[in-house]
């Protein structure tokens, strides 16, 4: 019977906290530029925005790119006005963001095993090579993964050269995240199937438009305990349609 | 007949000039560096060296963590005096890294293209994801590559899982490379073969001891334009061994 072959998840605020950290990284940023630049009237936010998106070309994603794109900005807004000392605080924020324990969220553990229980999962990630295998290593989760996969990006070219690697088809490969950008709308594209599992805080990078009325192949869950009986209806689903 | 059932290339100073502009970026820092630090009072290339090194287990390889060890060296060097100006230029020195034109070394286009009509061939090449898929996808031979693997560290252990993933022995498995430390030594350690082409620049850090004087394995050459023919040696030597 033909059915889901293979099911992958996303990593960051899929199986464990990211955008918190980024999160308060970037607010601390703002506390210490905030000491040389009137952040309002200059529209600071808005400005180191531009500064990190016209930089993911160059840096791709992560947290050594981040702390770039911060001192980046910081010395632009400040008109080179900012200390050494402040610049290297922006440069410690990165460091911590690259130390933080990984924490797994709730229930994901559980909800993971039960699903490589019934199906050969992978990890798909995007961003800094180095940091991503560190977390993989530090989560606990490694050996449920039959490969890891770490991308620069996640778009329809990336996931159809995984899938050939895979030696699957679209319509057997289910993947699992938390942005509808990333992780759902270009499988979606392809004819594979996908699950949101939206998480508090996404980067507004990450935010896309809904997904369309019309798409048999996607689900929405709310909680990570939810996962394993989304999956086997997929699985279900999927086998039917066969 | 088992053979030889995979090529691969190493990257940096094998395929394209790489080491050159870290080390011209490298004068530059210390250029800039010298306006407030007395460079050889203060032993600064040996504590940016330090610093790089002390931050690879967090950063990685690649030109984002060299240019922020740069930044945390010229910062702690000059006691946090130096201006926001002058760290900005060092941040320019990163981005010059990260957009440098690819360019090919002597003679290696028509070896690449010589050795891959008579064997499968990967490039595997350490570093930054991003910088490194955007160099694979300008140097013009990418389509030559059946794989393109970027991994964070190039040990034995993994070569291990890149063998496993191709479904190949070590012993079928040849390795070109500049580095002994990094293309050469762990493939021959699994039981592989190596080809070192050296490069006239190479990083301290990826200085090696010699190949131990009975590597039956091991070859060496001194020219891009003698690839093809020490392939076709170890090919053929892997062949009358099985």
């Amino acid at each position: 019977m033909e059915t889901i072959g293979m099911v992958g998840f996303d990593a960051d605020d899929t199986l464990w906290r990211s955008q918190d950290y980024f999160d308060a990284a970037q607010e601390e940023f703002e506390r210490i530029l905030a000491a040389w630049v009137d952040l309002d009237s200059h529209g600071a936010r808005d400005r180191l925005y531009q500064v990190e998106v016209g930089n993911i070309g160059l840096f791709g994603y992560g947290a050594k790119g981040m702390v770039l794109s911060m001192l980046e900005a910081a010395i632009a807004l400040s008109d080179a006005r900012i200390s050494a000392g402040d610049l290297q605080r922006i440069l410690a924020l990165g460091k911590e963001l690259l130390t933080h324990p990984v924490e797994l969220l709730p229930g994901i553990a559980d909800a993971v095993e039960a699903i490589a229980s019934e199906h050969p999962v992978v990890l798909i990630t995007k961003g800094d090579l180095f940091h991503q295998e560190a977390k993989v290593r530090d989560c606990g989760l490694a050996d449920l993964f039959g490969r890891i996969e770490i991308v620069s990006e996640k778009d329809p070219a990336t996931y159809r050269r995984l899938l050939a690697e895979f030696g699957l088809p679209a319509e057997r490969f289910l993947m699992i995240g938390n942005s509808l950008r990333s992780d759902v709308l270009p499988v979606l594209e392809l004819g594979g199937w996908g699950i949101h599992i939206p998480y508090h805080s996404t980067w507004i990078h990450e935010r896309a438009d809904a997904v369309p009325a019309d798409a048999p192949r996607f689900r929405h869950v709310d909680t990570a305990a939810a996962l394993p009986g989304a999956v086997a209806d997929v699985a279900a689903l999927a086998a039917r349609g066969s």
